[in-house]
């Protein structure tokens, strides 16, 4: 007997080669925490199953993976806007991460992690502080997470131990859905010695490490000058590479950088409404797809992409990238899928796993609903997915066999409890103090 | 006895000098179609009332004004993807178009306009053909809108003095909801004559003319090369600006353009999704205001925007413009606002009357729901309407002083009717029959 039936479902099917098609009735079945057959509907018996989901009208995808956040951030929600860069880390965000409690993290990350169960999303690679907090709320939220708690060499030696440590206890953890990455901040935080002493650790602790480079084209330049070295060349120097990478953002990325990404195999986290709304540029994705180096999607933290959103993040990746290289026929809806699928699942470290609905794959499935106004006449379903998908159609969400929202009611965490807990800290977090601040932005 | 009392509601206050705030604890009391007080909650008696809204916990925000839309385009939303411009018109949309009835625009613009009032939306400017029929559905729907037969040179001559008696018959019916407008393509399918009569109809009318010009920089390089004009130098020198006007895009002002758009007081309507999705470069929108040149937003149709969604038109704005200039200080969220509101009733044509809610304005109201946890916490309401709100936040819209949306319910509309008539012609409106297309694309 297996436990899950989701019956007379249309299937999002992306191929290996990047080409989408929509199987039409069909079911998928699922046992335990894998995917054990998609197939048309009518060959399995329901009665057999603990559970049946009936999705007539409904379009299945796999969940969604963000590759790139920091969920708890989605407290200080807002606080930090129309600024430049160097003032958003100086004169905001630095200074209210010095308010940050672990109570807050907590709750900042059960917030977060329930606003992306709302939107579909499955999957996150975070990167924050008080991160043993954040795996509790991981564990409770019944999602899958990779997570690193962020230092800086400021922070000192001894915190590598300690968020060494942190992966330890935590990796594989939650039936394999915790996993553990190590997360020096970025090379303009990070010096050569504690970049050397992140990659000894995770090299014993078989892990990878996630991290932030060339954010926009200053730091390169900034690099450059002081290093002689762009910030990817820092990494490669220092053997950061030599472990498997989460690299966030790359939108300074130089011509001499293509190979060694493409060498490394280093995974891309890409979130363009950052970008945008801090007038960074953009990551050259095409060209790095060119040059076989994997992309994911990602949405950053909420203080400068303001949502958790990954149809929102797909939409701008899509739309961004024909406009850098002023071409409309570049990142079509089948590769820009692919990307928010498999590829994401790449950068994530779980290829074969997840990013797939498949018999064998991990059973992390989304149910949308397409029949709202905005996706009528249903011409293309594919075209919806990336041009018309709001969050708000996502109707429900399973993790590893688990249903977790079932037509939009969340079924794991309170969301009456949380927003009582946030907003219980909203004058506390967000207070500035002259001068206090976690680290200071001078790359 | 007044006929309408929004309770306890946040109100959303934009100034003329672009200042936003928000009012706490207000009520809105509505008489007749016309806003009769803002005020704070407690002064008025609910039993004077005929009708009572509850809004606690609610934001009220003036309707949204859609600025240049082809509404009825829906019927082809995702046919036409990942294409050239020239691909996009002659191998898609105009080919398309030869399949479109009279039956087809009176579906078409129903569906559109229901997908416009559950995202907010309750003003369009429309421009598209067989236009009675979308005139019948806007009077069925209770919103307001400014409608434009779209005529080409090649549509001759016979057909301005036909749309002119659309205008005619139309202009200022169902209580004034409806107005209308001449609509001439663009300077590149309407030639110097063709543009003068519709100047000449339009006044005889009294009323303005709506047009795309310089869509994009090849269009505007096209014009020098075979006028030896910029595209807005020839609606100049056609008198065109002689009376009011919406120019759709103007992606490709050049800066000579600049004086003759600010002394013309021509209104800018801006779709960026389109301008994105079509890699066509965006509008010098900063440049425009700069020169006191107004500007306000636009969807464009559902084939290359994909969606009908002024919340989005006004978050890429924001955020387009920022990457534009380089600059994340630029189009701050007072203002990203103000063109969402104020400025967007200037170009439509109505500044008094729309954009604002203050005593004597039309009743024009749109109830939001923030309290989605894609909000929370809510440190800044004004940032969560520019970047993190979605069209089905829209809880509730009026119209006119009319209820046409109550809690998500449609009131003038049957969305099960539409989808079932649209849903019914979507082979026939597929088709593309070779060298059959309504017009030819060559600027």
């Amino acid at each position: 007997m297996s436990n899950l039936l989701i019956r007379n479902a249309r299937v999002l099917s992306i191929t290996a080669d990047a080409r989408a098609s929509i199987l039409y009735n069909h079911d998928i079945i699922i046992n335990g925490s894998r995917i054990e057959a998609v197939q048309p509907t009518g060959m399995a018996d329901a009665s057999h199953f603990q559970q049946v989901i009936e999705a007539d009208g409904l379009l299945a995808m796999p969940g969604l993976i963000n590759n790139h956040a920091h969920v708890p951030m989605v407290i200080f929600r807002g606080l930090a806007e129309d600024v430049s860069i160097e003032k958003w880390f100086n004169d905001y965000m630095w200074p209210l991460e010095s308010n940050l409690q672990a109570d807050d993290v907590y709750w900042g990350m059960q917030l977060g992690l329930a606003e992306m169960i709302r939107a579909g999303v499955t999957s996150v690679a975070d990167h924050y502080f008080f991160m043993d907090e954040a795996a509790k709320a991981v564990e409770k939220a019944g999602t899958r997470a990779l997570l690193g708690w962020a230092i800086f060499s400021s922070s000192g030696m001894p915190m590598v131990e300690r968020t060494g440590e942190f992966v330890r206890q935590w990796h594989g953890a939650a039936n394999g859905r915790i996993r553990g990455i190590m997360a020096p901040h970025a090379p303009y935080t990070c010096d050569d010695d504690y970049l050397r002493a992140n990659v000894k650790m995770a090299k014993k602790l078989g892990v990878g490490i996630h991290t932030h480079v060339s954010e926009e084209m200053g730091q390169t330049r900034a690099s450059l000058e002081k290093r002689g070295l762009t910030p990817v060349q820092v990494l490669e120097k220092t053997g950061v590479f030599d472990v498997p990478t989460i690299l966030a953002h790359v939108c300074g990325a130089l011509p001499e950088d293509m190979p060694i990404l493409a060498r490394a195999g280093a995974g891309i986290a890409h979130a363009p409404k950052t970008y945008l709304k801090m007038a960074m540029g953009t990551a050259p994705i095409v060209e790095f797809r060119r040059h076989g180096i994997p992309v994911g999607l990602a949405t950053d933290g909420a203080v400068s992409n303001n949502t958790m959103d990954i149809f929102e993040s797909l939409r701008l990746m899509a739309m961004t990238q024909k406009q850098e290289t002023h071409s409309p026929e570049v990142m079509t809806i089948p590769e820009a899928l692919f990307v928010a699928t498999r590829e994401s699942a790449r950068v994530f470290g779980q290829p074969n796993d997840l990013g797939t609905l498949e018999a064998g794959a991990l059973a992390d499935v989304i149910l949308l609903d397409l029949n709202g106004l905005h996706h009528q006449p249903l011409h293309s379903v594919t075209a919806s997915l990336v041009y018309n998908t709001l969050s708000s159609d996502v109707q429900t969400v399973i993790v590893d066999g688990q249903v977790i929202m079932y037509n939009r009611q969340l079924l794991t965490l309170d969301e009456g409890e949380i927003v009582a807990q946030v907003s219980a800290s909203m004058s506390r977090l967000a207070q500035r103090v002259p001068n206090k601040r976690i680290q200071v932005y001078n790359p």
